[in-house]
C-alpha cells in the first residue's frame, strides 16, 4: 500500500509548493521553487502575500486550485502547518513534503506542532516525507522538491537522516561523477519513515544499490523484516553513526531520536546482510562498485601493478581487509611469461616492471580465466598508452584502448568477478569513457581494497543465505 | 659532508643526460631529456647514436664536453653503465642520479653490475641516487632530472623508496593543489641512502614537511640518530609498508631488501617522534596541514557544523581518533548565542542550524577565544554566502569572507591552534584562494579529524621531549 503511495509522491502529474518564493536569501524556499517550475508535468505556486513568484502566477491557498494536485512542497514557517495541513486535506491531496524545520527537533512546541500536523494528515491519509527534511527527487522524471540540483540519471538510491549530510552527499556524488536514481531526506519522519522508503527503493526498478545515511531507526524489528528481504535482490549500503558515545550523544541533540545501543544495530545489519561502512566517503565508493560490477565467489585477489610500490600497498590492504592473495598457477604464470620481460616477479601482486601499455589488458585477461582469482585490482597501466600520445595517434589508442576495456568488461560479467581500477595514469579522457559505462576508479590502492572486501563480505552473505 | 654533496645534485650549474633521447617510445629517457632542456643552467646531452636529439647537438661520450659538469643523469641500459661511470670518473663528475633498473632488483647479474658502478663511484668520489629510480627534482630553481613533471612550488619534501608510486603521489599531490619543495626517489640505494636525504631535507630552507613512502631501511641506528633530531625542527610523516606478512612478502620481492620486523618499525618512529600513517592519502592529508598550521597544545576540538548531520560524524571520528570534544563554557555559549538563533542546540558540536552564512567566521573566533578548545573543526558555512551570488555581489561578498579567513588564520596562528575545514560548500573559487595562503581543504570529516589527530600526536611528543 505504502509502495503505491509513495509511488504519487515520486511519479506526480502535479505539483504545488506552498511558500513559494523567489527571494535569494530564503535558500530553501526559493531554491525549491525553481526545481519545481523545471518540472515537466503542471505546477503550481502558493504565495499569501505575493501574485508572482518567478514570473509565474500565484496562489493564495491550496483550496484555490482548480486542478487535482498529485504532491505538495511545504516550505512555510512552521506554526502555519497545521492549517496548511487542513487546506491541503480538504483539497484531498495525498502526498506531500515538509520541508519546515522547527518541529519536535527544536522544542515542546514544535513537537506539539508536528503531533497535530501528523493527526491531520492521519486523519485525511496523507502520506508525508519529513518535516525538518531538505526533500526529495527522482533522476528519471527530472523531478525535484528539494533545494538541491538533481544530479545526473543513475542506480544509486539514497536515502538521509540527516538534510545538510543529504545535500552533501548529492553534491560529493556529484563531483564524483556518480549518478542517483532518487533521494530521499527522511527527517524527523513523523509519517513516513526509513524503512517505507527503502522498501520503495527495494521495488523500484531504476535502482540497483540503495545507500543510506542512518542515526536511528524507530522500529528495529520492521527494519529487521524487510531488509532480510531487500538484500536478497540488492546490495544495501549504509553509515550507521553513533558508533561511540561522542557521536551518539551528538545525534540525540541532532535528531532527538535516541541511537540505540550500537551492537545491536551491528547485529542487525550483518543478521540481515546489510553492508554497514565506517566513513562517508565509503558509502559511495562501496556503491559505485555495485552499480555494475559482479559480486565475487570467494576472497581471493589477483593484484595488478605497473611498479612495486602499489604492490605492497595492496598487499598489506587485503590482508588488513581479510582478502587473499593466491599464489598464482603454472599456467596463470606460462601466460604472464608471453607478454612480460623475464624479470617479472611470477607471483602475486603482478609486478608488470614498468611494462604496462597493452599488456595489461591481456594480463587481466589472463587472471580472468584462472579459478584461483576471484576478482581483480589493477594499478596503473590502463589508458598509459594513449595518454603518452596526441593527435590522431592519440585517438586511435584511445579507441584501441576502450575496445579492450569494453572486451574486459564482458569478460567480468562472464566470469562474474569484479574488476576494480585504482590509482590510473592521468588519463582522464579514459576515465569518464569507464565511468559512463559504470566503472569508477578509486585514486587509493587502499580504497580500492576496502571496497572489495565490503563485495566479498556480500558475496559470503549471500551464500550463507541460500546454503 | 653528505648535505654539501647533495647540495651539488640540487642546485647543480650544469648537468648532462647520459642516454638522451627524443624518442617517445623510450619514456623515461625522452621525458628526463625534455626535464633537463627545461633546465636554466647549462645542459648537455649525450647519445652515442645520434648527433641531434629534440633539435639539440649531442657529445658521443661525458669526456668530449669541454666545461665542467656538476651533475648527470645516466638513462641506459645496465650492462654499460659501469663503463659510463669510468668515463664520469675522468670527467670529475661528482654527482649523479642512475635512473636505469636491471641492477640489485633485477638478478645476479644485475647484482653484479651494481656492485661495480658503487665501486667505481666510491672511488671517483661520485655521490649518486639509485639506480632503478625516477630522479630527483627542485622546484625551487625549476630543475628535475625526472620523467614526471615537475609540481608547482611548495614545502612538502618527498622522499620515496619506490619509483612508481613516487610518480604516483607527485601527480595525486599536484590534482590536490600540494606543492613540493624536493623530491627524491632513491631508488635501490646502492650510494645515497633514505637517511642521508632525510638529513638533507631537515636543513633545507624550502621544506617545512618532510614526507616519505619507506619499504625498508638499512641502518637502523642511523636512522634513529638523525630522525630523533629531524622532528625536532619538522614534521616527519612515513608511509611503511609491509605492515602485514603479504604486504612484506611484496616488498621484498619488490626492492629485495627485508623489510625488518614492523613492530620494530613502529618502536623507532614512536621513539623518534616520526608520524605513521595508515594510508597513501594520509601521507599527503597530514602533510598539507603541517605546511601551514601550528601544533595544538592539546586534544581538545571544537567542531563547527552547518547541520547535525556532519556533527555526529565528525564526534564518533573524534572519539575514535582519540581526540576529545569538551563542553562549552557559559562564556562560550553566551557568544555563539549572540549569533545563532535561540535552537541551536548549546553543545559541542556546534550545530548552526543551517544559519551558518557570516556566523561561521564570528563563531569560529569565538572558539579561538577560549582555554577549553586545542582546535577547530569546521564543515560547511565558510565560503556558502559568496557561493549562492554572482556578478558585482558576488564578487564583493568573495572580498569579505576572504578577509573575514584571512582574519581568523592570523587568529590560528596567534593563539597556536589549527583551524581545519572538511567538506565545505561547492565554493571552489575561496578554497582556491584559501590553498594559496596554505590553507586546505578535506573532502570528508573524517579525515580532518584523521589530519589533526596526527597533528595531536606531534605536540604530545614535542613537549613530552621538552619537559
Amino acid at each position: 500500500m505504502t509502495v503505491e503511495e509513495l509511488d504519487l509522491l515520486f511519479n506526480p502529474r502535479s505539483v504545488a509548493v506552498i511558500g513559494a518564493t523567489d527571494k535569494k536569501e530564503k535558500w530553501f524556499g526559493s531554491n525549491i521553487t525553481k526545481n519545481a517550475l523545471s518540472f515537466q508535468g503542471e505546477k503550481y505556486l502558493i504565495n499569501k502575500n505575493e501574485t508572482e513568484v518567478f514570473g509565474f502566477e500565484t496562489y493564495k491557498s491550496i483550496k484555490d486550485i482548480p486542478n487535482p494536485i498529485d504532491t505538495v512542497a511545504i516550505v512555510i514557517p512552521a506554526p502555519s502547518v497545521p492549517a496548511v495541513m487542513e487546506d491541503c486535506a480538504e483539497k484531498n491531496i495525498k502526498t506531500a513534503v515538509i520541508i519546515t524545520a522547527g518541529f519536535k527537533e527544536a522544542d515542546e512546541e514544535g513537537e506539539r506542532l508536528q503531533e497535530e500536523s501528523t493527526r491531520i494528515a492521519r486523519r485525511a491519509g496523507i502520506r508525508f516525507v519529513g518535516p525538518n527534511c531538505v526533500g526529495i527527487f527522482n533522476t528519471e522524471s527530472n523531478f525535484g522538491l528539494t533545494p538541491y540540483l538533481l544530479t545526473k540519471r543513475g542506480n544509486i538510491g539514497l536515502i538521509s537522516q540527516s538534510g545538510n549530510l543529504g545535500g552533501y552527499m548529492i553534491r560529493r556524488g556529484s563531483d564524483r561523477g556518480l549518478g542517483f536514481s532518487k533521494f530521499i531526506s527522511s527527517g524527523n519522519e513523523a509519517d513516513l519513515n526509513f524503512v517505507d522508503y527503502l522498501e520503495y527503493l527495494a521495488r523500484d526498478p531504476n535502482t540497483k544499490v540503495i545507500a543510506a545515511y542512518i542515526e536511528g531507526l524507530k522500529d528495529g524489528r520492521h527494519f529487521l523484516e524487510v531488509a532480510k528481504n531487500v538484500t536478497k535482490e540488492k546490495p544495501v549500503v549504509v553509515l550507521k553513526v553513533g558508533r561511540t558515545g561522542s557521536g551518539s550523544k551528538a545525534a540525540r541533540s541532532h535528531t532527538g531520536a535516541l541511537a540505540g545501543s550500537d551492537s545491536i544495530y551491528d547485529a542487525a545489519f550483518k543478521q540481515t546482510g546489510v553492508l554497514r561502512v565506517e566513513e562517508i566517503e565509503d558509502l559511495f565508493d562501496v556503491a559505485a562498485a555495485f552499480t555494475r560490477q559482479p559480486t565475487p565467489r570467494g576472497k581471493n585477489v589477483g593484484v595488478l601493478t605497473i611498479g612495486g610500490g602499489f604492490g605492497v600497498i595492496a598487499a598489506d590492504a587485503c590482508e588488513r581487509c581479510g582478502l587473499s592473495l593466491p599464489q598464482l598457477s603454472p599456467q596463470t604464470i606460462e601466460e604472464i611469461d608471453r607478454v612480460l620481460p623475464s624479470r617479472w616477479p611470477r607471483s602475486n601482486p603482478v609486478d608488470m616492471v614498468g611494462e604496462g601499455s597493452l599488456e595489461v589488458y591481456q594480463i587481466i585477461d589472463a587472471l580472468f580465466g584462472t579459478d584461483d582469482i576471484d576478482s581483480i585490482i589493477t594499478s596503473g597501466g590502463i589508458g598509459f598508452l594513449s595518454s603518452t600520445t596526441s593527435g590522431e595517434e592519440h585517438a586511435r589508442l584511445m579507441k584501441i584502448e576502450l575496445e579492450m576495456m569494453e572486451g574486459l568488461m564482458r569478460r567480468m560479467d562472464e566470469e562474474k568477478k569484479p574488476l576494480i581500477l585504482a590509482a590510473l595514469s592521468r588519463n582522464l579522457e579514459l576515465i569518464k569513457e569507464l565511468e559512463k559505462r559504470g566503472l569508477f576508479a578509486y585514486p587509493t590502492p587502499e580504497r580500492a581494497v576496502k571496497v572489495l572486501s565490503y563485495m566479498v563480505k556480500r558475496g559470503e552473505y549471500l551464500r550463507e543465505d541460500y546454503d
